[in-house]
């Protein structure tokens, strides 16, 4: 006789602009079973909500064709421009639908199961809170480091979601040190237009446009990236090397400003850009020590995601559903 | 026969450097019976305890007296420098014990009666949600301008209180208007230093040191006060209406940047400097608009506290038991 094999799982959803990733994950933050399909394939939001439903039923058929039995808790959706309080997608650019989706109570409707969306860099914070860095903290500032620079708030236990559920928004606090880039936002200053992908590009430019130092940034074989940077701070290249001092003294400086609002235990840097081998945690916090008030001096951890790659935003979509909203 | 009235409410204590203000406050925000005496005279923090404990009992033992029957819920202390999580005033510079004060736990065993305890600004935040102008809201950004700028951030319903409890230090947050200024604290470009009262005195000396124009700012018959200066805003005086226009331009900006943190509601100013004959709410709130992302912009208020004088403190400490933690 063999014993059935039960899972408690939640299903995770990472919807993005070119793909739009379904895992079903367990407890521990393993996934038995995951799979994709193309967005862009749904300029329809019933279609959408329709192939979405039909993907999450065949995970479920194929774990339970393996002998497994499911308690599913919930799914969750990690998307951008998501208003958490109305569970809907409203006029994302890189995304079809330019009215308001309401895909949490579509979703629902379409599944049985209990939605909960919210956007992608809060998912990722919940993500990290229930199985990354963050695991056993009620008190952190995520950062998400990549084409933008987005934040998660987590205070006293509680993602921040606020009155519109647009809190949170800390790549776009503007600071002195980059009063002269323009934002896409459409104003000055703004963090991510230094911390953001590309905003370091912008200080490569600079950097190289200013020195005749030889630097393998100078040919990148096609338009340079932060990618393109990253690999020259590990091959030892002080060009590379530089930008990357600047970007951690900004994201420090920042810092220093962001402790005061929420007295975090840790700032926790995540995304692309985030990578221990080419970025130093140490640094970004020293500089947010020297510029901190002094009651959160030697007080604040800064440590990278431990989310590891392609697997954190599906990790984070999944965990929603185990907290409160 | 006489009915017996009776009252559900807390005891609300506001506990200041000079004076001690007890009060029994009901639902509404009355104030049946109070009291106070001086803070000094008890530099034991036994004797303290044992003093405000006797004066709460005495204040129960009149309202019985007159024929009420009291439900209280707890006592509520605002204060400065208090760890709320462990309930002690940590060595406020204006008080008189020195040492780790575990004020909360030591009034809850001499009364037997639940203690809560917040930092004042906080306290008046709560105060506001209870009894004032955020009566009714989830989220809010109080800022109280006094001696200094401290604020109470009110999130999802809940009152921010971070790792350690010293979220919300918003009078530190850094801005390049005010760079060339030195702050208590120790570092430079501190909101505190244009928006507390010290801040818009400076503000003043500076016009007055650069124009001839006259002003009764010139002679207050003594040292300049902020009340100097808003006593002239009502006046006419155009040097001191200057110097609200560049505290309120201060204010908005900062504003501004804090909307990205919690997507608040309204913005609730309080304290001493923030009367509304004297500083222009309006003007803030377009200056805010001007420089706030786009998402933002047109929807977040900028109030007054109907919580008047001196009442205030001791209604947000009142309401502390109301509260969750």
């Amino acid at each position: 006789m063999t014993r059935l094999k039960e899972i408690i799982c939640t299903v995770g959803v990472d919807l993005g602009g070119t793909n739009t990733r379904v895992a079903i994950v367990d407890a521990e933050g393993r996934m038995p079973a995951s799979s994709n399909f193309n967005t862009r394939d749904y300029p329809r939001q019933q279609d959408f909500v329709e192939r979405l439903a039909k993907e999450v039923d065949a995970l479920f058929r194929i774990l339970k064709e393996e002998g497994y039995t499911l308690r599913v808790k919930g799914i969750g959706i990690g998307a951008p421009c998501v208003d958490s309080r109305k569970r809907s997608i409203e006029g994302a650019t890189n995304l079809p639908w330019k009215e308001s989706f309401p895909l949490g109570r579509m979703l629902e409707e379409a599944t049985g199961l209990p939605v909960a969306i919210a956007n992608d860099a809060n998912a990722a914070a919940i993500g990290e809170m229930t199985y990354g860095a963050a695991r056993g903290m009620t008190d952190f500032i995520m950062l998400t480091l990549g084409t933008g620079v987005g934040s998660g708030i987590v205070c006293d236990g509680h993602l921040l979601s606020g009155k519109r559920g647009l809190a949170g928004e800390l790549g776009h606090v503007t600071f002195p040190f980059a009063s002269d880039r323009l934002c896409a936002c459409g104003r000055k200053g703004c963090l991510q237009t230094v911390c953001a992908s590309g905003g370091m590009v912008h200080t490569a430019l600079e950097l190289l446009a200013t020195t005749t130092d030889p630097s393998p940034l100078r040919q990148p074989g096609g338009k340079l990236s932060a990618r393109d940077i990253g690999k020259a701070v590990i091959a030892g290249d002080p060009v590379a090397k530089c930008v990357m001092r600047i970007t951690e003294e900004a994201l420090g400086r920042a810092c220093a400003e962001f402790v005061a609002l929420t007295d975090p235990e840790a700032i926790i840097l995540f995304g692309g850009v985030a990578n221990p081998e080419e970025m130093d945690a140490e640094h970004i916090r020293q500089v947010m020590d020297n510029y901190s008030l002094a009651i959160y001096r030697g007080r604040v951890k800064v440590l990278f995601s431990t989310l590891k790659g392609s697997q954190a935003a599906l990790l984070g979509a999944a965990s929603l559903p185990l907290h409160n909203p």
